[in-house]
Order: C-alpha cells, then structure tokens, then sequence
C-alpha cells in the first residue's frame, strides 16, 4: 500500500514537488449526480424550453470553477487547462441530473481534481437553481470515471450502469 | 408547487433582487461523506497522529471554500459570514469520512449554499491528499441538514441515522 | 466644478471613507453595445435555437463579473450586491447588441460601477463567443443610463433613441 | 462562413479543447477610449503633475485586470502572460483618454482578449476615478488593432485616425 | 492571559463566530518598513519624478490587498471596508520605506489584519520593484500601531521614534 | 548599479516582456520571524498537542497565499508553482516563530517573490491566530536567503545565524 504523499517530513501538508515528472498529455472524466423529486424533475425539463435553463448555467459554472481548482484545493497546482466540456443527462428513472466533466491539459500533474470540481460546481448550482422549490436536494456519487497520461498511466473505474 | 426564482420574465438567469427581504439571523448545517477503502481509512486515522493530518487541511479548505462560495455559484449572492465550523467524523462500518458544517450570518440570503459549498471543498480535499493510494473514491451524500432563519422559516432534514 | 475625491493630501490614490455616508437603497442602470456584421449578427440569432446561446453566456458572465467589481477597479469599496439582472436586445438596424445591466444595494455607495461592470464583462463575452467568425467585432457606449440613491439623489442620461 | 467554437454537439458552451494546436508567439494590441467633458479632461491633465494621477491608477488595473481574464471570461483559457503594456493618449480635439494594451505570451491559444480585457478594465477605472466629477463618462470603441501568432496568422484593424 | 479563539472545541480551526458582537465603528493604523541600500534608495526617490513611480504601485497595491485580507488569511471574516489610505516615508537615517496603512469600517470585527495586510502587500510590492537592482532588500516591522473600536476597546502601541 | 526594470519608455509601471528569456529551473528560500512574547510562545508550542495547531493553519495559508503571488504583486506573472513547501522553526532564545519556504518552478521568470509572499502570508496568519492573547506581535525579518536559476545565477543571503 502506497502512503500519502501531500506531506512533508515532519507530517505538515506541502505542495509536492513535481518538477521531474514529464510533461504529458492528461485527461480526466468525472461525474455527479443531483437527486431532485419529480416536480422539480419536471420543471428542469421545461425550464430548458421556457421557463429559464437550470443545466446552461451550471455547465458554466462547472467550467469555471474547474478553473478555480486550484484556488479551492489547498495542495493542487495551478495548472494550464486546455479544454473543458461538461454534459447533463436527465435520468426519468430516478429523477437525476447526471453531470459529467471532460477536463484535458498537457503537464506534469494530472487533471482529475478539475474534472472532479467540475462536476461538484456544477452540481451544487443545479441544487442552488432548484433550492427554491425543493429543499432536500441530495448531491451523490462525486467520482473519477476515467483519467489518463503520467506516469501511473489510465485508469478507468468498474461500474455498471455508467 | 413553486417556481424557479433565478430567472427572469424572458427566462435568463439573474441574481435575485433580495432588497426587500427583512434581515434575520441565519444558520445553516450541511453535510456530506466520502467513502474510502479500509487502507486509506486507516491511513487517515493514524495520520492524525504521525503522518500528517488530511482533516486539517480539509477543515481549512472547508472554511476558504465557504468564503468563496458566491464566486463559485453564479446566482449566489456575496454574504457577510459570520461564523464558519466544520467537525469531522471518521465512521468505522463503512470506512467513510462524515464532513458537518454549520455556517451563521444576518443577512437577507440564507446560507445553505454556503454551507453545502463547506462540505464538498473539504470532501473534495480529502480526495485530493488521498487519490495517490486510492483511485475510487466517491463523494456522496452531500445535503442540507438543518436550517433557520428567513421568512421561510426553519428546516430539518429527517433522516434516520445522522 | 467638483474635484477628484479618490486621492489623499499627497495626491496619492486612496479608497475614499465613506463611513459618514447614510445607508440608502441604490440602484444603477448601465448600457453597452457590441457591434458585428451581419453575418455574426445572424448567427446570434440563431444560436439561440440551435448552435449554441452566446447571450446565455455573456449574462451569466455580466452577472459574475458585477460581483467581482472591487477586486478589478482598485479603488471600489466591496458592495453587498442584492440583486442583478442583464438584458440583451439584438438590434437590427445597425447589428448590435445592446446589452443592459441593472443593479441594486442598500449601502454607503452608489452601485454604478458594478453595473458598468457587468455590461463590460457581458460585451467581452459576447467578443469572445463571436472572435472566431469575425475579427472586427467593437464594444461601444458603455455608459450609465439612471442612478438612483445616496447624497447626490438621482441621475438619469439624456439620451435620444434608448 | 465560420461558425461558433465555443459550444459542443449539444449546442451548450465549452472551453475549447486546444491541446492540439502548436505553441506560438502571441501578441495582441487592443484600443479603448474614455470620452470626458472638457473640465474632467482638465482635471486629469492637471492631476498628473499635482492632484493625483488617474493614469497610473488605470495602468496597473489595466495591467492586473489582463491576468483575471480567464476568470471573467467564461471560456477563456488560462494563459501564462509572457508581458503587459498599457499607454495612455490625451486626445485634445475630443477630449477623450486613448487607452491601448499590448499583451504578449508563448502559448496555444491568443492574448486578444487579454489585451480587450486590460483596455476595458483600465477605461472603468478611469471612469471610477472621474464618476465623483462627472455623471455622463462614455466608454467607446473597444476594439483589437493588431494580433500575431496561431494558425490563422496575423490580423490589423484597418483605420484611418489610429 | 487568554487562550485561542480561533479553534472549536476538538481543536480544530474554526472562523470565530460574532454573531453576538455588536456592530461597532473600528478603525486601524498598521505600519512595515523596507530597507534597502543607499542606491536603490536614491533610485526610489529620484524614481518619483522621473524614472517610474514604485511607491504609487505600492500604493495600489495595498488597498487591493487589503480586500483580499479574508481571501488569505484563512480565519478572517470577509469585511466591507469603508475606507483605506496609505501613506509613505522615505528615511534617510536608515534607507528605510516606512509604509503606514489606516483602515475603517462599521462591523462586528476589528480591521487590524486588513491594517497589517495592506502594508505587507505593499512592501512586498516595493521589493518586487527593486530586486532587480538589490537582492538583500529586508522588510522589518510588521505591527499595529493603533486601533479602536470593539469590546476591548482602543489600543496603541507604545513607541519611541514612530 | 542597475535600474528599475518595471517601467515602460514613459516611466509608467509596465508587467516585464520574459518572452526572451529561456525557460530554466528556477529555486527560492525566503523567512520571516514573528516575534511573541513568552505567554504566546508558550501557547503555540503546547498548541500543536491539544489546543489547536496554529502552525498548521499558518502552513496551509503560506501555501494558497504563494499560488496567489500574481494576484497581489501587480507586475508579477502568472507562474505555475511545482512545489511549495514550508516549514516553522519555534526559536526559545528569543520567542519567535521562524518561517521557511521553498518554491520551485520551471519557468522564465524567478520565485522569490511566491516564496517571500509564502512566508509572509504564514506569519500573518499566525499573527492573526494570536492577536485575542497579544496585541503587539510584530512580524520581521522578511528577506530571501536562497535563490537559483535564470540568466542571473544564484544568490546566497549571507547571514550569521541562521
């Protein structure tokens, strides 16, 4: 088992060093998912037809604040984002808004907590759009689905359904 | 049932106009947990001790976050906080980290964004010094739990076990 | 003729004390207009159907950046912002986009750099979403329409056609 | 004719993916002017000698705003500015202040709205210095006079007076 | 003698809640000083007329500093600050930039640290000007020198020279 | 003796064009002293074991103030940090807290000013945790003891003590 590496010698938290990585292409996909009830269900759907679009502003918040990563994780890197999509996927089964984040950069660290903050941004806007009309809003299954690039090469996680 | 609030009378998204709201104390309790495996959840134990303590820098990227939670959330409206707290709970049956945050001000906003914005900067921390020994971490369960303050008056999530 | 109040008695830049001044109720309307050619002017209005809504970014952004006023114009005091809204009127006869923001606090001081502010930010955003099919696009007119609260009392621009 | 690149195939923005596109040397220079009434122009010429200086006052948040683009600009990268210059032209014959930024980087995508962004926040300032002396300050032409570097090669604005 | 207010109960760090306090008139005067060699001394003085103003970017620099007081120091409230100037001394005795910062508002808690940060930031600025001509630049003295307002009423430090 | 490099042809403040300069790895050491008096010290020391760690808060705030460099000096570039590390030294002979940070990065322009902001923004931070138990803490000795890499070569404070 491998062992923290956010710490330095005497167990304070520090920025690791990365200056001998190489540099190399990084992607990393995230997801979320945002548990309403079948009325606010509704009205997000609807809402993209006329009453005022919920998803168009939490895909740009969850742009921007994958930008913003590394002002809110304390021992992240700034680092030069390349690209960032997110997309909204509205589950009728049990009223989800599953949200998923596509983050690429070419450095020296990976990029799976911009994908990761992504996809919370963007989560916790859809709940600050909706909170209105339903207070038990529920944020779930925050989660890696793929990364790749760096030395410790792809990963990619075993699920079911996703 | 209700309406969204956020947008406007063409369907775009504004900051809504709080001016004539009363001023009342508020306060919000949000939480949220992360689901490690055995090894990383003893890691995190001990590391409290001798290896360097992940739920300290989660308690301060906690609080940052929360300051910045009307940068994060577009529609939010930037708010005077008054007392932000944070407390950790590391539950042995299902090796996860319980995050609480409990956030105050007097304003004309409530905090429940502030607070739910707490938990998952501090959840996503413990992620981030975590994900070098473990790749499938999940972040879930991030929610209101408590609430007063406001015309709307005071709510509680009820839940079974917390 | 008035004098400059933002410098101290050496002359040097300072944030004015405004700790005298009555709390009001302010609001500020502001104005902008993005000029582009027919053909960027025809995809805008498309875009709202079916390519990709630039207006829905650039009000999101214009929304954002009025709250990030005091941290971009070195000598505006942080203002507890209560309500904003941004509208976009495509006008035809010359292919502008006239943007308008509207912005509202109760506090020391006037509210008109915020919203002068916001219609800054929506233009560079409409700039940005169209600089790839035009490379000539110009942001014109950023003016401020009324003003209302504080010691001066109201203002409101003479103006022929808005 | 080109089309928009800032959405995905669902038509919702994104932050363009550049990793593909070279690294080139990237200049832009972009232009804005500030139009004041003859005393506020006064006032300014005279400030710079004894009263307090606008000028530099707008040069370093012009200078400062240029690196907070990528947070104001939903989807701009993040950029390594390689260098920032603003000069400042007190034009007599219409007593309006000509602002002109000059933004320089090594990188995949260009500094054009570095350089729009520099110019514009440097013009609010202005305004926000001059606000307390006169009420109907305009911000015009805010417009990218030349740009260098990238696949698409060099553009200059064609003028006659500039 | 007290103890540490900043912790909650098992320890951790908190942001004090002063919810309770009453709003008060608070005002501090924080000071630092930058000691350079005679060259660069000269250099800074001659700098004013000439040459390149150091002290007015110092200048500016720390009253947006002293905003970003909550964004940095991690249990600081944010503030609305009322009002913030600067002044600088140049002393010939010992080549020293004696930085003073004075700050006001109306609030729940005291400004020092706004005070103390604004002279910081503005000292560092003034090295970051001057290093490229010294290396050895020192910057000393870091205090409170006055402040009032709040529970425990007014304090000034006891001083010799300043 | 050199001159002030900040400064365009027209001795306004300008962010240096690096664009030249070759990219190299680039090292800084910087310090700063808080001195306390014997009840603070004392606090502190027996702090880290029960009562609240100040010294861990001051190490994450150094650390998130450096990645803020660019934001608070305004004629620093953006960097992109590789490794921030901080470390605190509790001196008896004198009841300092001695601060230490090491900042490494690959880049065109040098670090020492994210490692003097590291330590500085550190020592505030404790200042801050303290100032309920000692009003007049004083922060000193802010200086660059190492430096390395770029056309300039290394540099080595010469220090007696430390």
């Amino acid at each position: 088992m491998g062992d923290f590496t956010h710490f330095n010698e005497q167990g304070k938290a520090k920025m690791v060093d990365v200056g001998d990585k190489p540099v190399s292409h990084r992607t990393a996909v995230a997801a979320a998912s945002v548990k309403v009830n079948r009325e606010t269900f509704r009205l997000i759907q609807s809402g993209g037809m006329k009453k005022g679009d919920v998803l168009t502003v939490a895909q740009i918040a969850g742009i921007m604040g994958a930008k913003k990563t590394w002002e809110l994780i304390p021992m992240c890197h700034p680092i030069f984002l390349q690209g960032i999509d997110l997309n909204f996927h509205l589950e009728e089964k049990d009223y989800s808004i599953r949200i998923r984040a596509s983050v690429k950069c070419d450095g020296k660290t990976g990029v799976e907590m911009e994908a990761l903050t992504a996809v919370s941004v963007a989560a916790l806007t859809v709940y600050d759009m909706c909170k209105a009309v339903q207070k038990d809003i529920e944020i779930t299954d925050i989660r890696l689905l793929h990364k790749s690039g760096g030395v410790h090469g792809a990963f990619a996680r075993e699920e079911g359904q996703e």
